[in-house]
C-alpha cells in the first residue's frame, strides 16, 4: 500500500477524536471496559491510517473510561507517528521491544477490567493469549460496538463510496462496450483491473469475469475459459478508492441473447429493481431480502437463488449490514449495502445485477449509475 | 488475486494429500484431536490454492485421525472442487446456506474432540464463536502444529525461494543502477513495484524507499521527500511469485558516502556477513542474533539495532522461525530466512543489509546475490 493510500482515509483529527470517544461510550453501553483493536479497518476507522496485521502484535486499547493507548512494536512507532498527526497528542504510545512480551503488557493495561472486546479480525494467535493472560475477565467480540460506529455512513463517507461507486461504473461501462468473445476471461480481468485503477481506484480489489457455464458460479475465479457467442458473462467488478469499496455487477450477453435466458433475465431484472425500491428507514433487512426472493421464487427460480440479497459496504467490501433472510434489523438512514440478487443453473449459465444503494430518510438512494438492462456484447 | 497467483502453489494432488497427513500426524502428537484452518498461508499449504478470508467461515477441518473435511459457503464450492483438482475426492465437503450456522456445523463435525487447534490468523469472532460453542473442549493454537511442516523447506520450495529472490535482484540492481537524487521516494516506490512485477513476481509486496532521516525508521514508508544529495536510502523490497515471498534490503548513499555513515556501514557490512556465515545446523537462532549485535555493539551502535537480525520466510514474509535472542531453537536444513541486521541514528540516517539464507547440511546459502558494498548512486 502507498502512503497515499494508506492515510487517504485519516480525517480531521477532530473526527477521529470524536470516533474514539464514541467506540468508548458504546463500549460502555454494553458494559465492555475495554476494546482492543488490532490492525484492521476498524483500526484505520478510528485512527485514520491502516497499521499492517502481523506478529508482531500492534493494538489500539480504548478503555471505557480513559485515555486510549497505542501499544506498538517499537520499529513501528516512527511510522505511527507521523501517521497518527495531531491525534498522536492524545493517544498514549507504548512501544516494546523485541524481547518483551506483548500481552503481559496488554494484562497491565487493561488490567481490572471484566468485559473485554477484541477487534473481529484480530488473529486468534493473540486471543487465545489474551483468553490465558485476561483470565478470568470475560472476552467479547468488538464487532457489535464499532459496527454500531461504522454501519452509519456520514455524509463524506457517502461521497466516498458514490465517488468509488462512478469510478467502477466507469469501468464497467468500457468493459461491456468492448469485444469480449475470442478473449478468455483472465484477459478481460486484467483489463478491468487496469481499468478500476485507471479510473480512480487506488487499488483494484476483484473482477470476477464468469462466462457461460462458469456464470453460474457466483464466485467463479477469472480462467483461461475463451468467451465466445451465446455465453451470458456474470461481471462482478470493485476496489478502493480513498479509503471505500466500490462493488458493482452487471451481466452481459454474447450475441443475440437465447429467449430462455431473456426471461431469466426479466425477472432478475424485476427482482433487484424492486429490492433497490423497497429501501427505506425502518424496512428489516430481512424484508428486502424477501422481496427480491419472493419475485424469483414465484417465477420458478428459487431453487437458483443460492446467496443473500446484500451485504454491507464502506471500508470493506462485506460489513454490516447483511441483507440476508435471518437478519430482522431495520434499516436507517445511513446504512450502505449491496442490492443484489442472482439467478444461476448449474453448469449452463448465470446472472447477477449489483448496485450499492445507500438508504436515506427519502429511500433508498443507488449510486451506480450504468444501465441494469442487459447488456449485449460481441 | 488472478487464478494463476491463487493456485501457483498447487503442486501434485500426492504432495497436499501429504501434507495433510502429516498435518494430522503432527496434531496427534501434540494430542490436538482436530484443527481447524481458515483461509490462510497454512489452508493454501495443505490445499494448493488461497481461499478469500470472509466473514462466511471456510474451514479446513483436519483430524488426528480421520478424513478431512471442507466446510464452506456453499456459493464457494465450485470454485474450491475447481481449485482441489483431483484432491477433492480425499476431502468431504459441506457447503452451508446463508441461513446455516457454520459455528454449529463445526459442532457437530467435531464433536467429542478434547483439544482443537485453531489456525493462527483465524478470525477472532470465529474463535470466540468457536470458544463458547466447542466448550468444554481446550482450544490452543494450531500455529506450532503447522509451522512444524512449513518451517522445513522442501527442495521444491527452495527452489521457489531462490526464483523470488533472484526476481528481486534483478530489481534491486535495476533501482540502485537509476539516478535517484530528485525524485520522491514515492516516485521510486512506485518504480521498483512495477519493477519486481517485470521480473517476475505475481505480485509487488511492498517497496520501502526511506532516504535521508526517514532511513532511520526501519519500517518508513515511502513518502513525497525528495531524495538528494548526502542522503542515506534504505531500500527493501518484496513480492511473491509462485506462491512465495522474496525480501532483500541494501543500502545507498547519494553521492561521495559521509565517512562518518561509512564507518557505520562497513560495522553492519561485517555483522551481517558473520551472522550468514554462523548459519548451520545445529546453531540456535538466538546465536545468530547474538553474533550480528556482538559486532554491532562493540563498534557502540548497540542501541541503533532496534529489531531481532531476521524471520522466517516461505509463504508469509515473515514466519517461523524468527531469529531473534529469544529463540533458543536449533537451525535445521531446510529452515530458510533473513539476515538482516540494521543500524538506526534518529533523525539523522540508516542503513540495512538484508539476504534469505537457508540453512544447509553445509552451512548457510545465501539466495540474494546482489552486491552488499555500499551502493554509491547519484
Amino acid at each position: 500500500m502507498t502512503t497515499a493510500a494508506r492515510t487517504a482515509l485519516r480525517l480531521d483529527a477532530s473526527v477521529h477524536h470524536e470516533r474514539i470517544q464514541r467506540a468508548a461510550a458504546e463500549a460502555a453501553e454494553r458494559s465492555v471496559d475495554a476494546l482492543l483493536i488490532t490492525p484492521s479497518p476498524d483500526y484505520a476507522y478510528l485512527l485514520g491510517y491502516h497499521a499492517p496485521a502481523l506478529e508482531r502484535l500492534t493494538c489500539l486499547i480504548v478503555p471505557a473510561e480513559g485515555d486510549p493507548v497505542l501499544l506498538l512494536p517499537r520499529l513501528e512507532e516512527p511510522l505511527a507517528r507521523h501517521a497518527l498527526g495531531e491525534l498522536v497528542e492524545e493517544i498514549h504510545l507504548v512501544p516494546w521491544d523485541e524481547t518483551d512480551d506483548p500481552i503481559r503488557l496488554v494484562q497491565t493495561i487493561v488490567a481490572g477490567s471484566l468485559r473485554v472486546g477484541l477487534q473481529d479480525q484480530m488473529w486468534a494467535r493473540f486471543a487465545l493469549r489474551l483468553r490465558a493472560a485476561l483470565d478470568p475477565a470475560e472476552l467479547v467480540e468488538a464487532g457489535p460496538t464499532m459496527s454500531a460506529l461504522r454501519r452509519i455512513k456520514s455524509p463524506e463517507e457517502v461521497d466516498r463510496l458514490r465517488a468509488a461507486a462512478l469510478a467502477a461504473d466507469a469501468a464497467m461501462r468500457t468493459i461491456i462496450g468492448e469485444r469480449l468473445s475470442g478473449r478468455t476471461e483472465a484477459d478481460v480481468s486484467r483489463h478491468v483491473r487496469d481499468l478500476l485503477v485507471a479510473e480512480g481506484h487506488d487499488t483494484a480489489g476483484f473482477a470476477i469475469v464468469a462466462s457461460g457455464p462458469n456464470s453460474a458460479s457466483p464466485h467463479h475465479e477469472a480462467g483461461e475459459r475463451v468467451i465466445e457467442s451465446g455465453d451470458a458473462i456474470v461481471i462482478d467488478i470493485g476496489g478502493t478508492r480513498a479509503g471505500y469499496c466500490s462493488d458493482t455487477s452487471r451481466t452481459a450477453f454474447v450475441g443475440a441473447p437465447d429467449p430462455e435466458f431473456a426471461a431469466l433475465y426479466a425477472v432478475l431484472r424485476e427482482a433487484q429493481a424492486a429490492a433497490c425500491e423497497a429501501v427505506r428507514p425502518g424496512v428489516a433487512c430481512s424484508e428486502i431480502d424477501d422481496v427480491a426472493r419472493g419475485i424469483i421464487g414465484e417465477a420458478g427460480y428459487g431453487e437458483a437463488f443460492i446467496h443473500r440479497t446484500g451485504h454491507g459496504i464502506g471500508m470493506e467490501t462485506h460489513e454490516e449490514p447483511y441483507i440476508v433472510a435471518s437478519n430482522q434489523e431495520p434499516l436507517r438512514a445511513g446504512h450502505a449495502f449491496s442490492v443484489e440478487p442472482g439467478i444461476y443453473i448449474r453448469d449452463r449459465w448465470g446472472a447477477r445485477i449489483e448496485d450499492i444503494v445507500v438508504c436515506t430518510d427519502a429511500g433508498g438512494e443507488r449510486l451506480n449509475t450504468t444501465s441494469t438492462e442487459l447488456a449485449i456484447v460481441e
